[in-house]
């Protein structure tokens, strides 16, 4: 293991033999954590090749379950990096089952300031995501698509090492979050995946650069199992969406999705993703306008929710917490920057209190004009305190600033055609 | 935690606080070791400043005991950074002990490749290392110089980081080497110490920059510590003296001490090192080639020897093994390269078959011509066999290839004088 260790130090690269050696035995408890430490470190440092990624994520796979979803058509599912007001996944499953493609979304909760799927569904009353595979099977089958928790029988050498690697400092390695990604994408049965990569003072990858260079590593190992994948990189700089919260959350996927109330940003990545979701299935891009124009939308989202144990009548009684505190602007100006880490931070402190449907609502972005004392966005179901530390997350300056473009890049993998032609 | 390796993995620097407090508690057990296993690692990549270093070797001494040798003269130290065939300590101790300073040298045992002074010290039957620190300053006093175990009371955050770094491959990093070493020697109650930091590839430090700049370190942190200090970088791209192993340089030291056979390459380290530790002590260099005129070093070797627990029979007896297999050259040429690492875990290997005064000697040096068959160097008490990996250690080329400079460069520090003159 020293050699190993040293290798990685000294900038060398680990065959692919070891990786899956040493993956399979920290699985089983067998390595010893601080070498297992000082080897993050080090792949932190000089990064894996392709290969050791491909080699690293098959051993994830390896240590643990594989799912087998049993449906013959295409399935697909949608992976985002992680980011403050990323209502997308509640929305776009939905929308796209409603184009006809099969969604089987596996989630995760929420981590540090970013939230989690899970949550925002299960704020809707009733609703279970820790199902059994056969049972998350059946709902994909049935409603057209389902949101999930990961078994804990997948991929337990990725638990192991995601919680090392949080504790030791050592999460920002591209092949390390890679195959982290992939692993679960795929013993989760995936037949294609498209992955939503956050960049931006929010995001876990700062600028566009280390964004793409992700993105086409997600790709690229993906396609190495034999399944396809696409990536969007979007913009994290300020929160995604309107509000930030769960219950706020599933609020606002429910009003979008019944077309009462559609957030123009939340709208553009939503269709940005839903896109190659449905080429990866083999279908066109142009179905998601037609679909979003219907009931479709919205009645998956019913019999998704129904599924997993909540109600129509639980989900339209959803109201924002009571009592709104204002952050209001100190002066007159230009929105020039959104600090989003301590918006998610401020959302997830505020929710930790237990009020249902508490959080944030923003009102300005990046680039708006603000007259002093306007409203920049609003603690909800929070305290005075609340306001007050939400505008300080606000910087407002005298020069006029560009709103971040959302969507900064789409990539298409080069096997999304032909497996979708092929399955 | 945490964001203390965070910190140091972006390039940054940990607060001279923090580090006492880590190690403080490190050394009590209650720091994760995987989390120290990735801060040292980050430590590798990014180093730590001047005021990193205070502050972590501070801290390492007050994890544990101090000595005081009571002693009113000035007690010089020195410290080889570890090499293969370095019997310099063995011979330099008692010939600064007849000009008249006091040496109390603390050693340590091989480690990996190299050579330990207590395992060649110890060689003479009899002698104990493992000795209290009044019984070791009552020796240093009476017989004028001591070569002791460091004490396990001493240091302990040392003794607990460098077993963790040791095994996570986190040893290579000027800082940390740094605030090991001075530590140590601190703690035992030097006035002054003398580095000897080798460089080449039997030397952990490669190259001659990066031993400069662990020389420059280890003087600066010293001085930091009121302490004054000196160092020589000298070459270890081959075995220093004629004779790797623990007994055979027992012997070579004794024969040297006698005046009976003088290795020129031993000799020239011995000189540049003793002069060093004279003048920190306030003397003249110059007194070393008076004293090795005459009988004083070896009276100085016979009464530490007895004082520890040897006899001058003992020490008179020593012969080398019997049987020796060559190493012969496989053809005409010049010696280009000696492999120190081969040679030094080859000595462990034979050393550790339990014949007393085995080990290797070294006829050929870089740079010396020889003729097919002639013999390149033998295996002492040893097999066949290892003769031919002896050989395999020697690389022989047709082209002229000039001897390696043997002392590289000496540096003095800034308190060399004035904190000699105080004491």
């Amino acid at each position: 293991m020293r050699h190993i260790i040293e290798r990685k130090r000294d900038g060398g690269r680990i065959d692919p033999a070891q990786w899956r050696e040493l993956v399979l035995d920290f699985a089983r408890g067998q390595v010893d954590e601080a070498q297992m430490a000082a080897l993050a470190m080090a792949c932190v440092f000089h990064g894996i090749d392709h290969d050791e990624t491909v080699a690293l994520t098959a051993a994830t796979i390896e240590s643990g379950e594989r799912i087998d979803l049993g449906l013959a058509d295409f399935v697909i599912d949608k992976h985002s990096t992680g980011g403050v007001g990323d209502t997308v996944s509640l929305i776009v499953v939905p929308v796209v089952a409603a184009c006809g493609v099969h969604v089987a979304k596996v989630s995760g909760r929420a981590l540090g300031h970013t939230g989690g799927t899970l949550d925002k569904f299960e704020a809707i009353p009733g609703v279970r995501t820790e199902i059994e595979p056969a049972t998350f099977a059946a709902i994909v089958r049935d409603a057209g698509c389902a949101i999930a928790a990961q078994s804990d029988r997948l991929v337990p050498a990725d638990k192991a090492l995601y919680a090392l690697r949080d504790r030791t400092a050592t999460i920002p390695s591209p092949g390390l979050i890679t195959a982290s990604i992939v692993s679960k994408k795929i013993a989760a049965g995936a037949d294609g995946i498209v992955y939503d990569v956050k960049c931006g003072n929010g995001a876990f990858m700062k600028d566009a650069e280390s964004a793409w260079t992700l993105a086409r590593m997600l790709i690229g190992i993906t396609e190495s199992f034999g399944r396809s994948a696409a990536a969007v990189i979007s913009d994290m700089s300020q929160p995604l969406g309107p509000v930030v919260g769960s219950g706020l959350e599933a609020i606002e996927a429910r009003d979008y999705l019944r077309g009462e109330r559609r957030d123009p940003r939340l709208h553009e990545l939503i269709v940005a993703i839903a896109g190659p979701m449905l080429e990866l299935a083999g279908r066109e891009r142009g179905a998601v306008i037609d679909a979003l124009a219907g009931e479709g939308p919205y009645d998956r989202f019913i019999a998704m929710t129904q599924a997993q144990g909540g109600s129509r009548a639980a989900l339209e009684s959803l109201r924002p917490a009571p009592g709104a505190s204002a952050a209001r602007a100190v002066a007159d100006g230009y929105v020039s920057a959104i600090d989003a880490v301590r918006i998610g931070e401020l959302a997830r402190a505020i929710e930790h209190r237990g009020v249902p449907c508490s959080g944030i609502r923003i009102l300005k972005r990046i680039g708006d004009s603000v007259r002093r004392d306007e409203p920049l966005g609003y603690a909800i179901g929070a305290t005075e305190a609340d306001g007050l530390a939400l505008g300080a997350a606000f910087s407002v300056g005298a020069e006029r600033v560009l709103a971040p473009q959302l969507v900064v890049e789409t990539l298409s993998g080069s096997l999304a055609r032909s497996t979708s032609a092929t399955k």
